[in-house]
C-alpha cells in the first residue's frame, strides 16, 4: 500500500469545526437524529465527498464515505450524550476522514470511514451498528421510543433525500475504531494508548434478601435475621474471594440497594440489590459467577435470611479484538509511542462490538484527562490525540487493501 | 401490709373487656384521645371508682385511681398504637387495677393505679407521662401535632368536666410496670418473667460517606472509591470490633441507606446510613462509640473517601431501675415462677422511664410470643399473664407502705 502521512493540524482543525455542532461550553448536546446531529452529518458527507469517498446515508442513518471497491473501515459515532464530551464517538470519525483523505492524496483509495448513528442509545443502545449488523431488525428499531416520546421511525423520516441502501459489509476486509478510553486507566498509568483486546461480557443479578423486620432495641443480636446483616456478609466476602479469580481487568460493582422498611429504629427485614461484574474472559465471568453463588449459599446458611438470585438482563459475551487488527495496532503503538502504551479491555461497550459480527476488528483507546466522560468536561491533552491518530494511520497503512 | 390474692379470672375478664375498647380483629385500635380511648378511660375510672379508689385525670390525660395518703403506684398506658396489639400497656393497667382491687378487699388500701396517656406517641412520645415528670411543659406539649392535623391542645379538650389536676408524686413510694416484652428473649429462652435492670439508652449517627461516583465497566478497582464497599467494610469491622466492648444485651443496627446515584452500572459516589446503638450502661456506649470512630478512621485511611459522622438525635441515657424495687420482684419471681425467670434490660422504651425522675421505679416483663408487638398478631399466653400477676402482686404486696 501506498505510504502516507497525516496532517495533525487539519486532524485538530476538523475535530473543533465538528465541535461546534451542538457546542455548549466545553460540551456538546448532539443526540441522534437532532437539528445538530443531522447538520453534523451532511457537514462529514462534504468533508467525505472532498476526500474522494461517496457519501452514504443508510436506512438508520449511519454515514458511511465510500473509497471504491474493497476497502479498510475506521471509525465510530459523531452523536453524543444529552450532556456530552467533545471527544467521544467524534474523536474516531475525524481520525478516519484524516486517515482516509491522506490516504487518498498519497494516491492510494482503499480506506472508507462511518459515523454510525444512535450510538448513545437515545432511542435503543448501539442502535445503527446493532442493525447493521443484524443484532437489531429495522422493524424492532422502529418501535424503539426516546424518553421524550419521539419514535425511531417518525426521527429517521429526517433522512428522505439523503438515505440510500444499507452497505454491503462485504466491501470491508475489518473495522478500526478509536475511542477515548472513558475510565482512568492509561491517564493513571501514563500511556498514551491503550490497545484493545476484547470488549468485556457482562453479567448481572439481582440479589433478594429476606430476613426478618425487628424492633432494633428489642431484638438482640443473637435472635436477629438482619437483612442488611447479610447483604455487607455477601459484598465483604465476594471481594476477599474474587482475588483468586480474577485479574486487575476484573471489575464487580454494587451499584443499586433497597432496604426495608429502611428507617433507623427498625431492623432491616428485607434488602434488594444488584451484583454486576465484567471481565473479557467468558470463562471468567462464570468462575466470578460461582464464587457469587458459593458466598450465598454461605451467608443464606449462616444468617438464617433466605435469598433468592434472578438474572433481570440478558448476559453480555465478551467479544474479543482481531489478533491481526491487534497485532498492527501494538506494532503501530510501539513505533509510534514507545513504551507508552498498554493492551487493556474495553469496559465499555462500543459500534465495535456488534461490527465484529460482521468483519475482523480493532480497538484503540487514547487517555481520558481524570477518566471523565458523557460530561462536558471530559477532555484529552492534545499530544495524545495526535498520538492516537499516527498509531491508526500506521495501523491502517497495514491493514487497508492493496499493500 | 396486710396480705391478699388476686383473682386472675376477673383479671383475665377486665383485660377482654378493655380489649372490646376499639377492637379490630385480634388487634385493637386505640389512639390517644380517639373516641375508643376516652370511652376506655371513662370505663377504667369506673372500675377504679369500685374498687374503692378515686378516679382522677389529670390536665394532660392520665388517668389515676388514688388511694387515700400514701401509696404505691402501678400501672402503664391503655392507648396503642394505630395498629395495636390488645396487651401492650393495658396489660400493666388493668393487673394493677387487680392488684389495687384484691388489696383494698383484703382491708389494706395502699395501692394507687395510673393509665398514662398518649405512650404510643400519636402526638409525641410517652407524652402524658413526660409532662407529668417535668420533662415537657404543658405548653410544649400543646403544641404537637398529630399526623392527621390534630393539635394536643384540642384533643385535650375532650377532657373538660372530667379533668383534675396533676397528681402529686409525693403521694407514691414508688411506681412499678408490668409491660409485655416487645422482643424474642423471653420466648426464646421459654422464661415467664423478666425482672427489668434498666431501661437501656440510644446513641445514634448519620453517617455520610463521598466516594467518586464511576462508570461500572472502566473503572477498574483499584482505582475505585466506592462508598457502598466503605459502608460494608464499616459494618462488618463494627460486627467484629463490638465483640471486645458487648454483652449479650447490647444492640446495634443499620436501618437506614440510602446510595446516590443507585443504578447497577454505577459505582456509588455517595452512601448515606444511620449507626444506632442501644446498652443499659452509659459508659458501654460510650465505648461502643468509641469503636465506630476508631472503624470509620481506618476505612476512611484505606478506601480514600471522606466519611462525615453527624448526630442527629438527641442521646438517650440509660435509665437504670431501682435496686429496692428489683430486688422485691426478683424474689417474687423466684417464689412464683423458680427458674423460670430471668434479669434483663428493656430495650424499648416506656413510662417507667420518665416517672424514674419522680420516685424509684420497677419494670416486669412478660413472654411475647414470636416476639411481635405493635400488631395485630401481638399475644402472650394466658398462663403467662397471670404468672406475671402474681409476681407483680407478690412485689407490690412487700413494697406498698404501711407494710
Amino acid at each position: 500500500m501506498t505510504p502516507f502521512s497525516v496532517d495533525p493540524t487539519r486532524f485538530l482543525r476538523d475535530l473543533h469545526t465538528l465541535r461546534g455542532f451542538g457546542k455548549d461550553g466545553n460540551g456538546v448536546r448532539r443526540r441522534a437524529f437532532t437539528d445538530a446531529d443531522m447538520a453534523a452529518r451532511d457537514w462529514l458527507a462534504g468533508q467525505f465527498a472532498d476526500a474522494g469517498l461517496t457519501p452514504c446515508f443508510d436506512p438508520v442513518g449511519n454515514l458511511f464515505g465510500l473509497a471504491p471497491g474493497r476497502s479498510l473501515l475506521i471509525g465510530s459515532h459523531s452523536d453524543t450524550q444529552p450532556e456530552g464530551g467533545w471527544l467521544d464517538g467524534a474523536l474516531g470519525v475525524i481520525a478516519a476522514l484524516e486517515i482516509a483523505r491522506a490516504h487518498g492524496e498519497a494516491g492510494g483509495n482503499a480506506i472508507s470511514v462511518v459515523s454510525f448513528q444512535d450510538e448513545e442509545g437515545r432511542f435503543g443502545a448501539l442502535t445503527g451498528s446493532s442493525v447493521w449488523a443484524g443484532k437489531l431488525s429495522l422493524a424492532q428499531a422502529d418501535i424503539l421510543r426516546a424518553t421524550d416520546g419521539t419514535g425511531f421511525a417518525e426521527a429517521r423520516e429526517c433522512l428522505a433525500g439523503r438515505q440510500g441502501d444499507f452497505v454491503d459489509p462485504a466491501r470491508f476486509n475489518g473495522f478500526l475504531e478509536m475511542h477515548i478510553e472513558q475510565g482512568p486507566a492509561l491517564d493513571a498509568s501514563t500511556d498514551r494508548i491503550g490497545v484493545v483486546t476484547g470488549i468485556v461480557g457482562l453479567r448481572q443479578v439481582q440479589i433478594i434478601v429476606q430476613g426478618q423486620q425487628n424492633h432494633a432495641g428489642t431484638t438482640p443480636m443473637a435472635l436477629r435475621r438482619d437483612a442488611f446483616t447479610a447483604v455487607t456478609r455477601i459484598a465483604t466476602r465476594v471481594e476477599d474471594r474474587m482475588a483468586n479469580v480474577v485479574t486487575p481487568n476484573s471489575v464487580w460493582t454494587v451499584g443499586h440497594l433497597r432496604l426495608e422498611p429502611n428507617a433507623s429504629s427498625i431492623v432491616p427485614g428485607r434488602a434488594t440489590f444488584t451484583l454486576q461484574w465484567r471481565d473479557a474472559d467468558d470463562d471468567r465471568l462464570a468462575r466470578m459467577e460461582q464464587v457469587i453463588h458459593d458466598v450465598i449459599a454461605q451467608v443464606q446458611e449462616e444468617t438464617g435470611c433466605t435469598i433468592a438470585v434472578e438474572r433481570l438482563r440478558q448476559d453480555l459475551k465478551p467479544v474479543p479484538m482481531d489478533q491481526t487488527m491487534q497485532a498492527a495496532l501494538t506494532r503501530a503503538a510501539e513505533a509510534v509511542a514507545p513504551d507508552q502504551w498498554r493492551s487493556m479491555p474495553s469496559g465499555a461497550l462500543h459500534d465495535a462490538s456488534n461490527v465484529a459480527a460482521l468483519m475482523p476488528v480493532g480497538m484503540l483507546f487514547v487517555p481520558s484527562i481524570n477518566g471523565i466522560s458523557h460530561a462536558f468536561e471530559e477532555d484529552t491533552a492534545e499530544d495524545d490525540l495526535v498520538v492516537g491518530l499516527q498509531v491508526l494511520a500506521d495501523a491502517a497503512a497495514h491493514l487497508a487493501p492493496g499493500r
